[in-house]
């Protein structure tokens, strides 16, 4: 199977980049599943039903959420009535939503995908994500009841990052990080078959500070004080993500940063 | 001018790789100044003289420091000896040896290197770096007593330094994060002319937690529980770090990340 | 000297408990000076003008702030106008408004007042307290040049409230801790003369999460979700306190609690 | 019931004065039931099993730990041999040893004893407290079997401890922060029968930094740099605590803070 995900949505200039881009990534990769984090596409700050919906209909078949999961306060109903949006599996125990699902994906095949939050440098105590995934995985194994498995760890911590990595390596197809919204350049196949790399990027202007536009946040760095709201850089939106081809037993035998529009250097991996 | 800065060197593996590849990059690259971040080299935590001279020996111009500045005690006495060893501007105002030197490089150059601590997401509380950074830039400026400055910006958050990149766009010629020990996939040119690239990554096992060997974080992730010290990882030694060339007035006109060895994807630029 | 401080002011109950008690206890205790805490008054965020000016009238000499100084957006101009407000010393380079003050008291007396925030376990970083403290206690002695020096360090650890305590004993008639809202129950005078108490207290509903309508912290302790914005409580609220009464040296020569109405029991000191 | 809980013990000083102190406090108090946390006990760092039975034997009926549980690696064992040691219910899901038991007590009384740390401001991530507790008071509730129930958080907030005590209110006789090392002045009965302290303070010299020698503490904040470890306070040590008489029904109807010894004023309540 051939996976694709794409790392943070920010804003506009995210949003409009996954819209114009996807549909032609679908077919130009041949990808038979995708997952796409949007916990910051309503005005940086959390998901609305609309811009979900449009992510969907623009070739998504999952969107994840984060820490910011529930700052548009409609999607504590909304989530409920969308399985295809997932939030983190240890945001809290009275959470609307899930963490975790089994998708269908074309020609029969099932994919497992599971999100869940780090511990280390988050504003907020959350639950362990070890045995979240791990309890999430075991419904599901891979090569027993799921085709492809794709584990998402939205931390800040690159320590915690990799030490999922590792951890269920073996147990998944794609252990990928979001949350710090800078791709790493780590993508790798684990000794086990899992592809990783600590975080996938964002989906925004990439002449921000992390997919915000630059004064304000230079503002409260440089004087101390706050001078406004954090608004969603209004650059060209970049494509950041990760490309995977799983073989039959459902392990990687590739993987491949994307990279697409804004000022990042262009990488789009070629499928025959 | 050619610069290489080469990402933290944790333990021995990230010794022997710097070590082994530092004289041939030299050669290789046309280097005419090479900082090396190696606050991990000493079993992981600090530096000691003995292993600074190593890294100088095998072609150094200068050594960088970061929060494991002074782990290792003989440092306290031994950094205003060797003024080639800098700490961050902002580690503590009582702290030994400085955090920016104006050196000499070949035919005649100036670089100068200013290195300071991030605040976000530190274990302990630091000075401000964007006022720190800028005392520093402002004694040797670029273009007027430095022929390339080089800012090495210590820190855990994307967001600051980011923000750091923009803030002193202009007035470096590489602007590199270090301290999370992955390398990120954004290196670019800002707007006004520096090289930028969130994390240098590390030089060490990309086979372990951040370069330490994976047994022991593994444990207190999964169980909670410590279990032993943390140990460098033993595997072969991976180089990350970013390549700059500047132009006859200190900008960066080529950026390229430079990897070599171990578990990432070989990348080291040409030099014609 | 008789010298009052009262600890963060919480809301409506907070400043009507100031306002009915502080004529009262100026005349009972004999009060030459009385610093008032005010940070959460303005619906438990910040500081208006008007509240401010009320706090004055019942019989403030000076009003305070912590890492909440600005939360009212209307104090950054409204501080450059009012001396007898301020704001910690290190809340940042370009804040507006002071941290330290030499006031005229009855009889020709001078006060020092000087608030700093800690930096431990606080949301933002802020710079040093203890060098900023010292520099202004440089500028008004203790006995050369102010008759009582009042140090405030509003700030969540206690370790680092006791080293304030004990680094600037002998410079300070008293050191007081504020920002967790809860009195400490170690008023103690230390070996070189000044009053200290971890934390003053609190102003306000003590039958609530630290001065808010318990609801909503219980809401997000227990269920991990938000539901609302935090309120201050509506109970009657309490005054949280110290009493000080130094000698001509300007030395603590007697320290006292002070807990008058509320859910705390009652404790005012007989002065004569 | 007479009950009474002494908070951290640091060091010698601390251990000491429990000594000393608890076999006439047993007496004089009329105690039924005595719990002592220990963790500092060793050193300023854990507990051993020697200073455990020193503790028991001076009358001790339950030891608890916080977040330094096993600074000393020999409780890993120990923990499961002595049943009346309690460790936190969320210090992870693979630590040794329980954080609630049901215990005998004279007259055929049953007091359960649970302990749980906090998860705000702390250094490592925790488990949620409160659905910890609360499955602890389910299998013994108070009333049903249960004539006691002693609930203790050990953790940094203000906020975090005081949402305890609402939160639990009702379904305990004390419920008692402790970490922080310092007592707070807010020893009361909740309306639903609760007696609550936010922090019980500690057992040791509080001449010293919270309960450490202050010459190393104080070095690290006025400095930024270390000086060495950190010891305990070797001053005369004082015991704070909070005792607590409980009618039938097992609620407070009387609550006090307990000071003897050390630089505090005493304050030993009168039992008759
Ligand atoms: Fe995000
Ligand atoms: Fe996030
Ligand atoms: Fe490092
Ligand atoms: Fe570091
Ligand atoms: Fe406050
Ligand atoms: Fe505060
Ligand atoms: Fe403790
Ligand atoms: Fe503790």
């Amino acid at each position: 199977m051939n996976l694709l995900f794409l790392g943070d949505v920010v804003g506009r200039a995210g949003r409009d980049a996954v819209i114009a881009a996807l549909p032609g990534l679908r077919a130009r990769l041949k990808l038979d599943f995708v997952v796409v984090n949007a916990e910051n596409s309503a005005a940086g700050f959390g998901l609305t039903s609309k811009i979900a919906n449009e992510i969907f209909e623009a070739g998504a078949d999952c969107v994840t959420l984060g820490d910011h999961a529930f700052d548009q306060k409609e999607m504590l109903a909304h989530i409920d009535t969308e399985p295809r949006i997932l939030r983190p599996l240890n945001y809290a125990n009275s959470a609307p939503g899930g963490g975790a699902r089994l998708f269908n994906a074309p020609r029969g095949k099932r994919v497992l995908v599971a999100v869940a939050l780090g511990r280390i440098f988050m504003a907020k105590p959350f639950g362990d994500p070890f045995s979240a995934i791990e309890a999430a995985l075991k419904k599901h194994p891979l090569g027993a009841g799921a085709d492809a498995v794709i584990v998402e760890i939205h931390a800040e911590a690159t320590s915690e990052k990799t030490a999922v990595g590792h951890y269920f390596d073996g147990k998944a197809s794609l252990i990928v990080g979001t949350h710090t919204h800078v791709p790493t350049a780590d993508a790798m196949i684990l000794p086990k078959g899992a592809a990783y790399q600590t975080d996938a990027g964002m989906c925004g202007d990439y002449d921000g500070v992390i997919g915000m536009d630059k004064a304000e946040p230079l503002r409260r760095f440089v004087t101390g004080m706050s001078g406004g709201r954090f608004v969603p850089g209004e650059g060209e939106g970049g494509l950041s993500g990760v490309f995977v081809e799983t073989g039959p037993d459902g392990r990687a035998r590739r993987v491949s940063p994307l990279r697409l529009g804004g000022r990042l250097p262009e990488l789009v991996p070629e499928v025959y």
